[in-house]
């Protein structure tokens, strides 16, 4: 059963900004604090307020940055490991819930709802054919949704092919929205992702599978064993050992799901547009830790929304020395924590924005 | 300089809920969960955003609590100790601040904008008398605010009557607001109140001045040494060992001010009214400490907001039992953490009133 694969898939070359050749980024990011000092309150006393307007100021080239418009995007697939029981929902929850997100009854809806954010799913690859009777400005079929897929347990998961269009349907995605989106939520509507996920973060952080596998949307017990088995299988196909590093395209293509890779491809390309990337959860971030293990360029865009509930997020979080936002217990995925951080982003634009300064309010700025 | 003084004063008894004897809270608190267990979503996959909406549940006594009308009061002061250097600011900053409020460029004025929330300041004894020109719907001086203060290095911080004044005047803003305000935010205003915040936690705590003294606005090497040997010798005034427990009405009255004593009280009225207080950070959750440790009923609703970056805030927090819902390394006060946390009440309200069940959006709720 032992069979190494995907030779033949790479990731594609981005051209992401470089932390060290932007002057322009630079000098955003020092008006940017220039006016923070002058603001009426003591230094750094909004804390990670301020970084993550920071953050913003950078990508955007202006000392006042802005929030909006921004844009939720869900990429929405199925996965042949379902078959071995590693979910406590069944596949046809994919496609039901594709229907609850076009009527705005799940989670991610009412959120995009109560934040002004449009909302849009793209179908990657949900069993089943296209869902019928949804709009074109919500719904998208792209056509990797046509191409196989496989079972990772015993197969790769997606064929180089299927592996290079779903990357690309993902950055389609991202060229499909308003050219001044400065704010992209990216998440995922899948059953049996987590299991994907967490195949392809333990090859890339050479881990054992029982360092990433967890609960997703509910197993334990025994099904949670199964699960930790099929990935532990999965990942013995593609490395010969468990501390072997694999790369990150040959872990997306031989473990992964359309779903992740089109989040790859998504983050990438807005990444590129130097909008800032909220990353959602467990799935997400597994999709960022591709990217980045890829090229670390592309991390300046992205800001890790909430550290889930899901014990392996937390190894993904180190490796990439990222710190969240949030901490809510969240594993909902929908880019449910993405969405919950979105108003921090908000605030921190409005606080750049529109507090006065010392001198405008004729507040003392120091000790007598 | 040793003397033991406010012997005469003591908080009121309010009626609280409480938590074994509210069965309206409790039925409201089952129809929650058993309607969260109905929604599309795998089950507490939302987390601590549920665990909001139940507490709101049950103090609202419905299935569907509302987040709104909300209401930000600020409790503004100045503190007699700030003769002894122990601010980076000068105390002409809070009238200052004041003014900042009122024209809208501080940084809780532009969160209230931003948020939809309408803002009071409450004067309990800013220096130089009434702030001119403010409308009365914005800014109210209480009585208090005539009354003596003394300084906590070798007097009581406030005799006996100007404490339970200060209280009343907490209450009382609490009743002038809507009588369905449903969420209370409340947040200070007074150069100086870290040092008495830190003075009154010590002393109820019974621990030493150093464990609970931090950089407030931003005091660092010897002037943080000397705001840690303030609060040390007024400690020093009240107890007779550093392990030795005082009581919270007089921890206080002698260690306090009027901005923290309004607090306790405004806190204690929005609990009795059954709103939910989110409650801000180091300061006001020096007030929560002297409420519930006065009376532990009170606990039911009080939600805490954040986890400031003043050192000695943790240690409140654990005392209480307390897991916040952020921890963005805020550390200015003003309401500024309790307000970046509003938005997780609205989406908690929101996605319990608007989430569609399995049944309605035919989902499949479990595995085949």
């Amino acid at each position: 059963m032992y069979t190494r694969r995907v030779t033949d898939f790479d990731l594609p070359r981005w051209r992401f900004a470089r932390s060290d050749d932007d002057p322009a980024g630079d000098a955003a990011h020092d008006a940017y604090w220039a006016r923070q000092a002058e603001l009426t309150k003591p230094p750094r006393s909004l804390g990670q307020l301020e970084e993550l307007g920071a953050r913003l100021a950078r990508l955007q080239g202006v000392a006042q940055p802005q929030a909006r418009p921004a844009a939720c995007l869900l990429f929405a697939s199925d996965h042949p490991v379902t078959a071995h029981g590693v979910s406590a929902y069944p596949s046809a929850v994919t496609r039901a819930m594709v229907g609850n997100f076009a009527g705005g009854g799940a989670a991610s809806s009412v959120m995009c709802r109560h934040l002004g954010i449009p909302q849009q799913v793209v179908d990657v690859g949900v069993d089943g054919g296209p869902v019928a009777g949804l709009p074109p400005s919500f719904y998208t079929r792209d056509a990797v949704a046509e191409l196989p897929a496989g079972d990772l347990l015993s197969d790769d998961a997606m064929p180089a092919a299927t592996a290079r269009a779903a990357v690309d349907a993902g950055a389609a995605a991202i060229d499909r929205l308003p050219g001044d989106t400065r704010v992209v939520i990216l998440g995922e509507m899948g059953i049996g992702n987590t299991t994907c996920a967490a195949a392809v973060a333990a090859a890339i952080l050479g881990r054992p599978a029982a360092d990433l596998v967890g609960p997703g949307t509910g197993v334990a017990g025994p099904a949670l064993s199964r699960k930790i088995e099929v990935v532990a299988a999965a990942l013995r196909r593609v490395r010969t050992s468990d501390d072997e590093p694999v790369a990150p395209a040959r872990a997306l293509a031989a473990l992964g799901g359309r779903d992740i890779a089109a989040l790859v491809g998504a983050m990438a390309r807005a990444v590129e547009r130097r909008a800032l990337v909220l990353v959602d959860g467990f799935i997400a971030s597994a999709a960022a830790l591709v990217l980045v293990a890829h090229d670390p360029a592309a991390a300046t865009g992205l800001v890790f929304a909430h550290r889930s509930r899901e014990p392996g997020h937390r190894r993904i979080l180190e490796h990439l020395g990222a710190r969240p936002l949030l901490e809510l217990e969240l594993a909902l995925g929908e880019a449910t924590g993405a969405l919950t951080a979105m108003p921090l982003v908000d605030l921190a634009c409005a606080l750049q924005a529109q507090m006065a300064t010392f001198a405008s309010a004729g507040v003392p700025d120091r000790a007598p």
